[in-house]
């Protein structure tokens, strides 16, 4: 097993990485408050994990909610079903809420756990790629809103993040590519060795290279939790790790959260980016064939099916959380490893971008 | 005008008290981020002091939500129409919510504000007596579940609170009573010269005497900050401000939501924990009879009327946050002026106190 500590102050926290890491629960109990222990997990992955994680406290009562997977399902309402659960057990201000599933279980959990009597325990449990190398880690919790994703939530850290990578074993191909997007989006933003690093090893981790995956999410969560140890509430540098994210989100609000999944998303919107990112003088047009190709080898899409309108994913991206007094903050690329912030960009250039990938000239 | 500072590091802010404040632009620019306000308010307040308040800024895009008004109304479902309101006029992270209005108004727009886009700016006018002496002050925000009083929410802090006395002109009777209830907490919890001050004033104050009601909100607010800048998350001794609000929730989480005003709620419940504490052989019964006195004296209710079985109260009781490990916490009062926190009463001795208020005996 791995450790890796999220410097926060009093907040701080470990990840551990390893295998069969649920069937621990000593990794558990010095992170469990009181006495009370709520599982919250999905339709998906309970039916494999659920009876080992409850297994863990035994000393404990431990409840469980069950929610439909699925981000169109990430929404306040689906969160009050957790707070239904919690006030029907009569659980107490010292209970601890447990995420046991992906990034949507995770960022409701997070924000149930931090809008709960104002404030309760949380452990990460994270069942997916993607939820193991960016969503567990950072304590971004929230919903999504009709009108715009993740526009609901908090910072709230987690006491604890247990990857078990043994939990991959039984996550579906395409949602083990969206996990990829996010590990190359670490390589991508600031890290040119570690692109390299993937790029050469591509083929065997998208074959799950239990080795390899170690090695791998543990570099991503590195990255990140650096990054985010730097800059808790996104003042600064953490806005970097949306690399791709702002045209992700409107592909996603545009064609309804669920269609694409959010690493596919942001696949694409990775790309859009990179090419206004050329387009504006940065990144070398050979990068972005270097990047194209790394999508596609992690069996990511590298454009959208569905109709938007260019008018509609411009108005999508302006209801996005990265924008400031009415102007949309980009994060561009100078090169492969090598991302910044731009408000400084050219809206004739990403118009340009945008018509493209929408297949509309207008 | 006065001004209080609650000192709470990073997060300090400014309690301003006086008269026609919201007159004062000066007062709000130096709290307001960013270019976007949001003024919330509800169907009572906004007809009287919206306009005012929105001329306060003059260089801002400003909107308004305007809620219905009552208790009943603090739920996430409503929460959810102000992020409407955000996202349908753009409003972006660096915008400031203001509240304009009672508790209600105050609790929403506070946890609106930690919640949209992870946390915005926010100011409180409160315009209640109960409001501008308690809930308006400290962080606590958030709304009610059908299972229990102010469940779902978060600490979360304004910019600064500006205090009218002013607006209190136009509070009906019965609202005005009901903040007296929290003014008569103060004195009881933990400052019994200022009991016996607002005893001695209770006449005047009842007639909104300006200078009085001035003095009365100040010394209110800072007996407040200080037990919350030593112990902002309760913790600890803020539970102290406690005192009748297990009892007074469960009144309220029984009868419903706004057949009791939660000041009113809270007078009943302060003369059951005093109660309480006689019969656990602490507070004298002559003091007893004071509290009832003065209660009276400021026009709130000492019993409750309506159904509510002995069992039906202490089930209620038992979802209250302050259960911590299945038992209930309750602030019982050594005398007028010294109350503490309790783990080890008898639950026989409850049951009598309760038995008595819902005139039923098991």
């Amino acid at each position: 097993m791995r450790q890796l500590d999220l410097d926060l102050a009093e907040k701080s926290y470990p990840i551990y990485i390893g295998r069969d890491l649920i069937s621990k629960p000593e990794l558990f109990s010095k992170h469990v408050n009181g006495k009370q222990v709520m599982v919250v997990s999905d339709t998906t992955v309970a039916p494999l994990y659920l009876e080992k994680v409850k297994s863990l406290f035994v000393n404990y009562t431990v409840a469980e909610v069950i929610l439909s997977d699925g981000e169109q399902y990430k929404t306040l309402e689906t969160v009050n079903t957790i707070f239904d659960a919690l006030l029907e057990n009569h659980f107490d201000r010292s209970c601890t809420l447990v995420a046991l599933g992906g990034g949507v279980v995770g960022d409701m959990t997070g924000f149930a756990a931090a809008s709960y009597q104002r404030g309760v325990n949380f452990i990460q449990i994270p069942t997916t790629l993607l939820s193991q190398v960016d969503s567990s880690v950072g304590g971004k919790t929230g919903v999504n809103h009709a009108l715009g994703k993740n526009m609901i939530g908090s910072f709230y850290q987690p006491k604890c993040v247990v990857i078990d990578i043994d939990t991959l074993d039984t996550l579906d191909d395409r949602q083990f590519s969206a996990g990829m997007a996010e590990v190359i989006k670490y390589g991508l933003l600031g890290n040119e060795s570690f692109f390299n690093f993937i790029n050469s090893n591509i083929e065997r981790l998208m074959l799950k290279d239990k080795e390899l995956l170690t090695d791998t999410i543990y570099q991503s969560c590195y990255d990140k939790a650096d990054i985010v140890a730097q800059d808790e509430f996104e003042l600064g540098n953490r806005a970097l790790l949306n690399l791709g994210h702002t045209f992700g989100h409107a592909i996603e609000n545009t064609l309804g959260y669920g269609v694409y999944l959010h690493g596919e998303a942001v696949a694409i919107g990775m790309l859009m980016a990179a090419e206004l990112s050329h387009l504006e003088g940065y990144i070398d047009i050979k990068d972005i064939a270097k990047i194209k190709s790394i999508l596609e080898k992690a069996n990511l899409p590298t454009s959208f099916f569905g109709k938007i309108t260019s008018s509609g994913f411009i108005e999508a991206m302006s209801v996005d959380k990265k924008v400031i007094g009415g102007s949309i903050r980009l994060v561009l690329l100078n090169s492969i490893g090598s991302a910044f912030i731009c408000k400084n960009y050219s809206n004739k250039l990403l118009q340009q971008v945008i018509d493209n990938y929408c297949n509309i000239i207008n």
